[in-house]
């Protein structure tokens, strides 16, 4: 951290004035430096071509600090996932933060390297940003909002309107590691555990799978909020109109889950499908290569648990539908009400 | 407004669930809809050539209902005209909601409504969006953060390192009017008035500037948080380095203020050049050209008090330095410190 003549955040430094400047300047733009960044301009200049993906997320999760990682890479792989799932190459970011007076400037220092490790793991360029200051109790520590922009991988066709009959349901790892790690150090509900969050940069499996696979994968979703069972029911849903209403099948066995994980949702009554994931991503894609798509996964970077979980079938329109371990058939709904507020 | 089953926000609209499902589909899709945004993916996919411009901003103005405004209009105002500060057509927004849990659905009905209004003024699209949901009492009502794209006009060529020695400094607008409107309502320091904030949509009239004068417009920036005082000593700051280091002039007596924004900050004894605007721009324009893009400038809409109000010097480089109404010359600093939080 450089030497720096304040210790904490005031309002003063988000007034735009001297202190803004102070803040940015002994710090931020240093750290995240790169040609666009540096012309401090109300925005950067880019230079895209054809198809190009353009996505936001606010980041409130509370604790900032968590096992495994921290606000700042969550803000920034959450984002670059999102591109990953629209089947693009993530390149730009765009960083916005507010932040609440008092917030020391070592936590804020903690963040932004966080921010730039994840940028670099990422391969992504902070390219713009804004910072905003609210009182003491009108926030909570730091929020922070990135945007990103991708350019459309050649071979990526990722519509809800491609899944089919038949299509298999792929889940990329182990899930509801996130939400887990989260609650065990949740004010109110602590637990002795080891787990840590699965937060990391999906793109770089993502490329490498729609290099090989292209068109033949149907759509790709993060289920971070709601968890698997509330994104399948999405598609369920937006599948569930016009001549080819579809439904989805799942095998309970088929799921991968940590046994950590398993034994901590029993024992707070949750159920692993609606718990938050940040490492992990759903592919839908077409049964004749579901099987070497998982091969292929197994052999990247966060895709070692990859597994087929379940299939697109024609009955039940419109409904996820589970089949237990011991072969019992139920329903699963979008989550309900709030699990757990503030996950990401 | 939509019937809806509930009348305020709660933690659960941020599940990403059933809630989350409910609030987005019984308005803020319907309200906002276009072809982009209808096809409720992670991110959007847009068809971009040539150069693009990307830009952030926050928005955590208190009050979120002001007079002339609300923060809605002011978010998707502000990426707007950073966006044509940058010398770009803003084409496409994103839209970041931090909600505080206990917000109401009529007051986050009418701000939606404004975000459309505002977003059809200026003749941009939402395409993208999130919403997330933070305790009582770890937010203020609502924070809007909005990303922007834009596509850069053919003849823009807007960049700190165009401005040259005896370039005019041409400002759009009256001054000053959004910060005096905003603390004219501001809890303890309520006075009369019955002046609005001047948010607006610059882009239109940029554009129309742009065709116009082209390269001959050097520069161009948006005097909000810290005011015309300290826009111009950045530009100026930016200007002090390498072979050809500049300085500013400013002539108070060419500054156009509204009389009862003037009285009101010698009221408060406040300086209306560090006072926040949102709907003026600042212009560094090629001297041959400075006339007429002033007279052009009147035509348009919000231009119609533009004036020139001041030049670029070889003198004190760094500095920006004011001729008096009386003729006393006197250096004008950066804001230090914070004249009033959250004026955007």
């Amino acid at each position: 951290m450089p030497k720096l003549d304040f210790d904490i955040i005031t309002l003063g430094h988000g007034s735009g004035g001297i202190l803004t400047n102070k803040l940015l300047e002994a710090g931020v733009f240093d750290l995240l430096s790169n040609p666009l960044l540096d012309t401090h301009h109300d925005g950067a200049l880019l230079n895209l071509t054809g198809r190009v993906a353009f996505t936001t997320d606010s980041y409130v999760i509370s604790p900032v600090f968590f096992p495994g990682g921290n606000i700042g890479e969550l803000a920034v792989n959450g984002t670059v996932n999102d591109l990953a799932m629209c089947g693009a190459v993530p390149k730009y970011l765009s960083l916005g933060f507010i932040l609440e007076e008092g917030l020391t400037m070592a936590e804020f220092w903690d963040i932004l390297v966080s921010i730039k490790g994840a940028s670099e793991r990422a391969g992504v360029q902070i390219v713009t940003g804004d910072t905003k200051v609210v009182e003491r109790g009108k926030g909570d520590k730091i929020f922070i909002n990135t945007s990103g922009i991708g350019e459309l991988h050649p071979k990526a066709d990722i519509s809800v309107k491609n899944v089919r009959v038949g299509d298999k349901i792929v889940v990329s790892g182990n899930i509801a590691t996130h939400g887990m790690a989260i609650m065990s150090v949740r004010e109110g509900l602590e637990f002795e555990t080891t787990l840590t969050s699965d937060t990391a940069p999906l793109n770089h499996a993502v490329l490498a799978l729609l290099d090989e696979f292209g068109p033949a994968v149907h759509l790709l979703r993060d289920p971070t909020r709601g968890g698997v069972a509330t994104v399948l029911n999405e598609i369920a849903r937006d599948r569930n109109v016009g001549a080819t209403r579809l439904g989805i099948d799942l095998k309970q066995a088929a799921i991968p889950v940590l046994d950590e994980v398993a034994g901590a949702c029993e024992l707070l009554g949750l159920d692993p499908l609606y718990v938050a994931n940040e490492g992990v991503f759903l592919a839908i894609v077409a049964p004749e290569v579901a099987d070497a798509f998982v091969q292929k996964l197994r052999t990247l970077e966060y895709g070692q648990s990859a597994a087929i979980i379940g299939e697109v079938v024609a009955e039940h329109p419109g409904q996820v539908v589970l089949t237990s371990r011991i072969g019992g058939r139920r329903v699963v709904n979008m989550l309900v009400g709030e699990q757990l507020p503030r996950i990401c």
